[in-house]
């Protein structure tokens, strides 16, 4: 398949390949609400199971709506990417029920690395989280049918 | 209740209030492996619906566990302490059906601040992933009805 | 001195007395380029005597300038605020005499806790560091003449 | 120079090669400690043009003599490595004269990248900062005449 995509549906078809294929991202109800390449934005509606101890939701399921936010957008452009590390600050608690939205965006590209903000943020557009991810890119694809602009010579 | 129990005591009632009132610890199957003054060691087994689209396991699923270490850790003088900031390195890669275990243990006590270590490591022992968790103390009892040494005058 | 003075005006009040009083400020060589409220931008020349052993700008020389940009842009509104901890991202080098500026701005204010994005950038205004800094507010003025909105009743 | 030199040996060099060429190490009145591979330990008197304006050292001069020390046990088998990211806690002040110590050691170590943990110390031995760095490493010597173990086939 060497037919010429455009970025955006690279970037399109990849959101769909990791979504499908990752357990997390069904077991939790995230949802696609947006990708651009190097851009993704998700969301989840945090559920009874969530909760932590203080009865909202757990610092943990935060991180992972942030993460799998940061995933699909260093992996956008059909080249794979892996997270190094993450750093998360906690600024507002997310209630049992609430709609929450992750947007990961692109601040430095790199050959083999590169770093990504990522917001979440609440139904009221409040800020319940900041993140910074650092990717490490390596020599793959992630849908073996598409093209990897980065990739080929 | 105003019998004195020593930290021990302590921070093991603590952690067995957590787990029973932290639904994600349930919904994750996190068991208490050993609890100490400032220092919280847990296991997980890395369940089919934790893998990423990898077949591994999601780097949020990590955290979680490391982050959960963390919260009983920093609260385990009964003094209420929750997470402002978390950085995570990840390290290798969880499989599926692993075994994993996070020891959280205290860095950096202060009156209002804590800063926790957290590492997570695989069945072989293999380091999994290693986070830093800065914890802000409000004054508020963990479990009411047991005395909290720094609260008290 | 209990004239209402606003919010701009604290701010530079504020930067102009920190700068005075820093002696690393002086030392460095930093300037101060604009002041707003939680927002401050400063420059400084690359000398021969903050090079590394690769002949490029000394990590802690960046993270000097960044660090001392978001001092100031935690400070601005006259309550007392301290560095807790800064991730700093190095994504470029920086050359002996090229000009850099930092920006650091508000991204979360709090009672008690900011935090604050600072970007650095040389002469071409490419991007040489990201940093996120955590800042906890005491109850202390900066400048004890001015008044500080936050701390008063 | 082909003779085969221990790790040891590698390191010291090391250390000695970019103490010297580091203009920084020079102003800043940085001294070596101790040096074993991945492992470094540097001392610094703080200096009255290291304070900030609340008369203690100033967090970016903290933060330099910490990533120094990283820098050094990064590099110490002669394989280059760079600061991709460093993440710095301030614990507490350290005084207008007072010498101190930062350790930096190797917590992970892999072909191309590196988790460093580094402390910094006072003279009484209290923490002054926790940091945590993690580097980047490139096909390229430190000290050109020396062997470099992870380089060669």
């Amino acid at each position: 398949m060497t037919a010429p995509l455009d970025d955006q549906h690279i970037a399109e078809a990849v959101a769909r390949d990791m979504a499908a294929k990752d357990r997390v991202f069904g077991a939790f109800g995230i949802a696609i609400v947006a990708v651009r390449p190097g851009e993704v934005s998700l969301s989840m509606t945090v559920r009874e199971d969530m909760l932590n101890g203080h009865d909202i939701c757990h610092g943990g399921v935060v991180f992972t709506l942030a993460d799998t936010a940061f995933a699909m957008a260093c992996n956008s452009s059909n080249q794979t990417a892996v997270a190094a590390a993450v750093e998360i600050s906690f600024v507002a608690a997310a209630e049992n029920g609430e709609v929450l939205t992750a947007q990961a965006f692109e601040r430095v590209r790199r050959r083999r690395t590169g770093i990504y903000d990522i917001t979440v943020t609440g139904r009221d557009g409040r800020l319940i989280a900041l993140a910074r991810g650092h990717a490490h890119r390596i020599a793959k694809k992630v849908v073996a049918q598409l093209p990897s602009p980065g990739l080929e010579p």
